[in-house]
C-alpha cells in the first residue's frame, strides 16, 4: 500500500528517490537505534555509569539483535513511539545485563538521534548532486550558451537573450544553497540526549560526559544542551529543502514553457495513450510538482516549533509526517534534474 | 521503504488505517483501471464504436488481465502518467482485438476515473465512521454528561461547565460534516471521459452516448462534461477532509488538556522509555498531527485548481502527492478518534 | 501603512476590492458590534432579563454612542480583544443603565457575530459577481465560441478544440460554487451567543429565548448551541473562498499563456517602464497570484479548528489574520476576472 | 479598511509593530525607488551612459519630486506595477533631461531595489530585539533559575526541572538565529539592477560598472548577476521569519500552559468582557498565533520561486502579498516577546 508516489511501485520510478529513500526505511531507522543504544552503553561504562562488565557484554553482543517489527508495530500504536517496546526486546535480549541498556535516556533520544545519523547520507548525497548538477549546466553552458532565445516577461516576448543568460539564471541558487548547506550542517548534524525531561538528570553529573562521547562515537556534533524542544534545526534544514526544489521548480518552469515554444529538444520525453506521436515534458513538469509540494509542507515544520512544554507528542509527531517526504522530494528533484539536463539535445536558436 | 507513517511498518500502527489504505494500493488502482477499459469497450461496443465481435472479446477476456508493474514503472518514470504502457499491455493481451482497447479515451480518463471509483468505498468508511464516533459521544454524554469540568478560556479558568457542554461542541460538527458529505457526493462521484483534450472527439457524435453507458456501468454520474482540467470537486472533497481532521483535532487538544489537568481518565495510554509509570495521552496527540497535517495540505489541492491548458501535467501530478495521504490521515483520524472515545474511563467531577 | 496590498495606496489598485474592503473597516466592525449589543438589550428587555426602561434607554441612546478608537486599541493590545474596552465605553455612554449593556454575553459573542454581520454583504456581492461573470463568459461564447485554439496537455501541442470547449472549462466551476455557497450559507449566516463559556450560564432558563429574539432581529440563523468553538463553519467559507479563486487561477493561466502563443487579444493590458511597446496579460497574472496566496492562507483556517477548550485566543486570532484578506482576494479575483473577460477583443482563429 | 490586523486601528496595537510598519508605507517605498533612480543617474554620469549636466541636473533637482499617489493607483491597476507611471511622472518632472532617468534599468530594478532599501533597516531591528529578548531571558533566570517547575512531556507529569532549563530552551534558538541572520545577509542585502531582461542589454559593456557604482553609492552588495527571476534570497529571508515566530511560538505556548497550570505570575495580563476577575496571558496566544501565521505565509515564498522565464508577474505578485506581512509579523513577535518576559513577574516554585 502507497500513500505516496515516493513508494508507490510504479509512481516511485517517477517521483522516487531509491538512495535516499533507503535511509527512510524501517531497517535503517532501526540499524541507527541500536547504534545509539551502542554508543549509550560504550559511554556510560566508560564513564562508570554502568558496569564496566555490563557494557563490555552489551558491546559484544548487540550487534546479533533485531528487534520484532510485529511486536514494535503493536506497541508503537499504544505508546505514540516505538522505543519503550524497542528498548523491552533490546533489554530482554541482554538478558541480567538488560537493566544497563539505554539508561538514562529517553525515547526522544533514540528517536530522534537515528533520524540525524540518516541525515547525514542524505545530505551527503545533496552534496553531491547539486555540483554535478552545476556541471551539468554548465556544459549545457558550452554546448548551447551563444544560441538566442526570446527573453519572455510576463508571459510576453521581450527582447533576446542568449542561452548563457538562461542558463546562469538556473546555476546561481545551486551555488548557493551548497554553501547555505555547509552553514546549516554544523547545527543540524548534531546528537541528541536529554533523558525524560532533556535534563540527563538521572546521570548525575555525568550527563556531559557520556554525551560527549557518544557524540564523539556516533561522529555527531555535541550542542550545548539537549534540543529535545527546540527543532530549529530541523526546521532550518526543510526550508533549504524546500529551496532547492524551488529553485529546480523555476528551471522545469522555463523548460516546460521552452517546450511549448518549440525552443528546446528533449530526447526520451514521454508519451501520451491517446497521441502516440507527441512528447511530453514530464521531467520538467515534475519539477514544478516536486517544488510545490515542499514548499506546501516546509510550513508545517515550522508549525512543529510550536513544540510545548518538555515534549510535544503531536509537534513531533507532525514532523515525521512532514519531513522524510520533503527527503525524497528533495532527492527526487535532484535527480530528475540531472535527467532532464542530461536529455537537453538542443536549446535556442544557432 | 515508507517516506510517510502512513504505511510505514511500525508507524502505520499509530497513524495509518488499513481499510482506507488499501484502495490506495497499486493493485486497487490496477483493479479500477481494468474496469474502466471494460466499460469502455463494453459501451463501444454497444453503440458501434468499435465491432460488437471486439466488444465481446475484450469483455470476456479482460478479466484474465494482469499488467507487468515493472514495465509500469519503468515507463511511468518515462511518460509521466502509467496509461501508455498499461494500454500497451492490455492491446497486447487482447492480440488482434488490441486496436479496439482504449478508443478515444486519454491517461486523464482512466488515472482519474479510477481515482474516484476508489473514493467512493473510501466515502462509504468515512459515512460509517461519523455516525459512529457522534454515537460513542452520545454514549459519553450519557455516563458522563452531569459531571462537571472548569470551562477554560484563553487558557484560564472561567467558570465550571458540565461535561455535556464539552461533548457537545465535540459533536456539533460531526452532524454538519457528514451533511457537507452528502451535498459534494454527486459532485465528486462522477466519470472523467473525454479524450485527448477533453471534447471526444475521436467519438464523433457517439461521445455522449458512450459516456452515458459507462457511467451507468460503472455506477458514477455523468457530468456536463469532461472535468479533466476542472478539479474544483477534488479539492472541495479535500477541504472536506481537513475539516473533519480540523475539528477531530480539537477533540485531541481538548483531551490532552483534560490529561494534564486529570480531569479525564484514559485506558490503555501510552507507555514512556524513560518513566514507565507515566500514562500518554497519545491518540489524543495524533489528532492533533494529523489536523495540522490535513491543514498543510488541503493548499496543495487549491494551488492543484491552477491548472493550465487542457491537461497540466504538474498540476495533477501535484494532487497525487496530496490527496491520497489526505484520505488516509482522515481515515486514521475518525479510527483514532473512536478508540480515544472508546478509552475515555472518566471525565469530570461528579 | 500597508502590509497587504489589498489596502495599499497603490497597490490596491491592483490588487484591492472597495465593495468587500468596506465590510473589514473598524467603522463597519464597530458598527455591527453596536447593532449586537442593541439586539441583545432588546431582546433581554423582552424576555425580562433586564428591566424594560433599561432596554428602551439603551434602544433610544445607542445611536448616538460612537466609541474612542484610541481607548479601544489601547485596550485591545492588553486585552487581546476590543470588548471589554467597547463595554465599559458603551455602559460609561448609558449612565446608570450602563449594567445593563452586554448583560450574559462575551467578547466572541460580539467579535463573531459582527463578522458573520459583515460576511453577510460580502457574499451577496459574490453571489452577484459568479453570474455575472458567468453571463461574460457566456458573451465570450457568442462572439468567439466556434474559432478554433490548439488544445495543449501536458504544455503541448495535442489537437485543436473549439473557443467553446475553452470558455466551457472556465465556466464549470462557477455554477458549482454558486450551489455550494448557497449549501453552506444557512451554515454560515448565523448567530453567536454563548456568553462565558458557551452556556448562557448568566440567563438561566432565558438563554434560549434571548438568543431567539436576537437571531430574528438581526435576521441570522438560530443554531441549536453556541458555535464559539466550533469554528467549522468559517473553515468551510474559506475553504470556499479558496476553490473560487483556484478557478479563476485555472483563467489566469490560461490566459497568459495563450497571450505568449498569440492566441487572445487584449485591449488595455499593462504597460513595461523598460519596454514600452510591450502589452502584459496584467490582469490573467493576477488571478494567478491570488489563487495562490489564498491556497496558502486556507490551511491556517483549518490550522484554526484545533481550538483548544472552550475559547482559544490564539486560534481566534490566527483566523483575523487570515480570513478578511481572503474574502478581499476572493473579491479581487472576481472584480479582476470580470474585467479581464470584458477586455478580451479576440479569442482563437476564425 | 484593514484587511490585516497588522494595520487596523485597534488590532494593530495587538498585533502590528509601527517600527518595522513604516517600512512598508507607500511613502517609504516612494523614498527609496527614487533613491534608486538617483543613483542610477549619477552612475550613468559617471560611467558616460547619459550626459554628465543631465546626471547632474537630476541629482540636483530629484530631491524635490514627489509622485502623484493617485495616478500612480490608477496606472499600478493597468500596469501591474507602479513604475512605469512613477517613471513617467519623474521625467516630466525633470524636464528635457527626463529621457536620462530610468535608462537602462526596469520595473523589477526599482521595486525589488527598493525592498530590499527598506529590509536593511528592518533587519537592523531584529539584529537588536534578538539580543534585547535574550538579555531578558538571561534576568529572568537570574532571577527565578533556581526555581522549580514539573516538568511535562506528551502533556503529562514527568519530572521536575529548574526554572534555568526552561529558560534556557527559550534561549537557544535566539542566538543561533542571530547567526543564520548574519549569514544571510549578505545574500539578502544586495542591488537587484537587470533591466528588461536581466542582462543590462541597453548599457552595452557599461553595464557592470554601473550596477558597480550603484551598489556602492546604495550600501549593497553587488551581485554576480542580475537575480530578477532568481528569487532564493527573498524565500530564505521568509524562512528565517518563520522560524523565529515559531521558537517565540513556543515560548507562548509554553507560558500559556504554565499560566494554566498556575506556575507562572504574569503583571498586566488581559481582561474579559465577561468575568473581569480573570487575567489571560494574551501576549503568549498572540505568539503562538503569529507562529502559525508566519508558518502558513512561508511555503508561498517557496511557491514564488517558481518563477518562469525573465520575469513572472504572477510569482512577483504572490511575493508582495507575502513577505510584507511576515516581516510584520515577526517584529510584532519579537516586540510580544519582550513585554511577555518582561512582564513576568514569578516562575516556579521557590
Amino acid at each position: 500500500m502507497s500513500l505516496t508516489p515516493f513508494d508507490h511501485p510504479w509512481l516511485s520510478g517517477l517521483l522516487g528517490d531509491d538512495e535516499v529513500a533507503a535511509q527512510f526505511s524501517a531497517e535503517a531507522d532501526h540499524e541507527e537505534m541500536v547504534y545509539f543504544e551502542e554508543a549509550l552503553a560504550a559511554a556510560e561504562g566508560a564513564e562508570g555509569v554502568i558496569p564496566a562488565e555490563a557494557a563490555e557484554y552489551i558491546a559484544d553482543h548487540i550487534g546479533g539483535f533485531g528487534a520484532d517489527f510485529e511486536a514494535l508495530a503493536k506497541a508503537c500504536a499504544r505508546d505514540g513511539v516505538v522505543v519503550p517496546e524497542f528498548v523491552r526486546q533490546l533489554r530482554e535480549f541482554m538478558g541480567p545485563h538488560g537493566p544497563y541498556v539505554h539508561v538514562g535516556a529517553t525515547s526522544q533520544d533514540v528517536v530522534d538521534t537515528s533520524l540525524i545519523l540518516r541525515l547525514r547520507p542524505v545530505t551527503g548525497v545533496f552534496r553531491e548532486r547539486l555540483p554535478a548538477l552545476d556541471a551539468a549546466l554548465a556544459t549545457l553552458d558550452t554546448r548551447f550558451g551563444a544560441n538566442t532565445l526570446m527573453g519572455r516577461t510576463r508571459m510576453q516576448d521581450a527582447l533576446p537573450i542568449r542561452v548563457a543568460d538562461k542558463v546562469a539564471t538556473w546555476r546561481g541558487p545551486l551555488g548557493r544553497d551548497l554553501l547555505r548547506l555547509d552553514e546549516l550542517l554544523p547545527r543540524l548534524l548534531v546528537l541528541q540526549f536529554g533523558g525524560a525531561v532533556g535534563t540527563l538528570d538521572k546521570l548525575g553529573d555525568k550527563g556531559r560526559a557520556v554525551a560527549a562521547r557518544m557524540a564523539e562515537a556516533l561522529g555527531l556534533g555535541l550542542p550545548e544542551r539537549s534540543w529535545h524542544s527546540q527543532r530549529d534545526n530541523l526546521a532550518e534544514f526543510a526550508a533549504w529543502l524546500a529551496l532547492v526544489t524551488g529553485s529546480l521548480g523555476k528551471l522545469g518552469a522555463d523548460v516546460a514553457l521552452l517546450a511549448q515554444m518549440g525552443e528546446i529538444a528533449l530526447s526520451g520525453a514521454g508519451a501520451s495513450s491517446a497521441m502516440p506521436h507527441k512528447q511530453n515534458p514530464v521531467a520538467a513538469e515534475v519539477l514544478v510538482a516536486l517544488a510545490r509540494h515542499n514548499a506546501a509542507l516546509v510550513g508545517s515544520m515550522h508549525q512543529a516549533l510550536v513544540h510545548e512544554q518538555e515534549r510535544s507528542g503531536a509537534a513531533w509527531t507532525l514532523e515525521w509526517l512532514t519531513l522524510p517526504q520533503m527527503v525524497a522530494a528533495t532527492a527526487a528533484s535532484l535527480r530528475t534534474a540531472l535527467s532532464l539536463v542530461a536529455s537537453i539535445a538542443g536549446l535556442g536558436h544557432a
